[in-house]
């Protein structure tokens, strides 16, 4: 065990109508509430993942990132989030090892400081890492 | 909160070596013993994630399914596996609403039973079902 931990996991899908049924009534995943995100022009959703949560993700608008993404290689698995007891330092490390960060400095979401690790450096996948909070009782 | 519960997250990779060096050497996930799995030509590594872990997977032939997914679409997120407590019952209900399931009996590998979902009807996502364990020591 280290002290590095999923936070969520993000599908990208393209009716978020049929993945709640899918995930959510068919599977027996709780949780689903459907929240617009006008500044990132996605509709998202969470499901309870034990600690954890999957992340459903559709694109409003056809020009976002995700969307090109979807129009690219379909839906499917999007992005991993892990979450890192000290994220400058670790960007910082990972930085110097060579490997490409979207996001050099971390960036801050509703309290949460975040950044993205390239997907050529993390084999494929878009990583992005999170700061674990000391306690975080809504999470 | 569910009875579901993630097992692991896997991620089919073009060069197992530097994959390891990425999660475990610099990014600090433990584990990653490489274990070879001649039956279905791959080599195989899972770094603990909390109670779950993430699979690195490597085909070791160009003829596999995970070899012609990793030619076809690079390096990256490959499948999800879930535990659900009762697998039959599962499949039985996914089957009845019209879900596509690539094994609709469950397989069983080292006395574990699973199933795989069909990515079309999981939203684009390979999804592998695992019974869950009432005890699970090893897990």
């Amino acid at each position: 065990m280290t002290d590095i931990n999923l936070n969520h996991l993000a599908i990208v899908v393209d009716d978020l109508d049929a993945a709640l049924r899918f995930w959510r009534e068919s599977l027996g995943l709780t949780g689903g509430a459907v929240q617009s995100v006008p500044s990132e022009t996605v509709d998202i959703a969470f499901l309870e993942l034990g600690d954890a949560h999957i992340e459903l993700i559709q694109p409003t608008t056809a020009d976002s990132g995700v969307a090109k993404y979807l129009a690219k290689r379909g839906p499917g698995l999007h992005h991993l989030c892990l979450e890192v007891p000290d994220l400058d330092a670790k960007l910082a490390e990972l930085h110097s090892q060579g490997y490409e960060l979207i996001n050099e400095t971390p960036r801050e979401r509703e309290g949460r400081r975040y950044a993205f690790i390239h997907p050529k450096s993390a084999g494929g996948v878009l990583l992005e890492l999170y700061e674990s909070k000391a306690t975080d009782p809504e999470e």
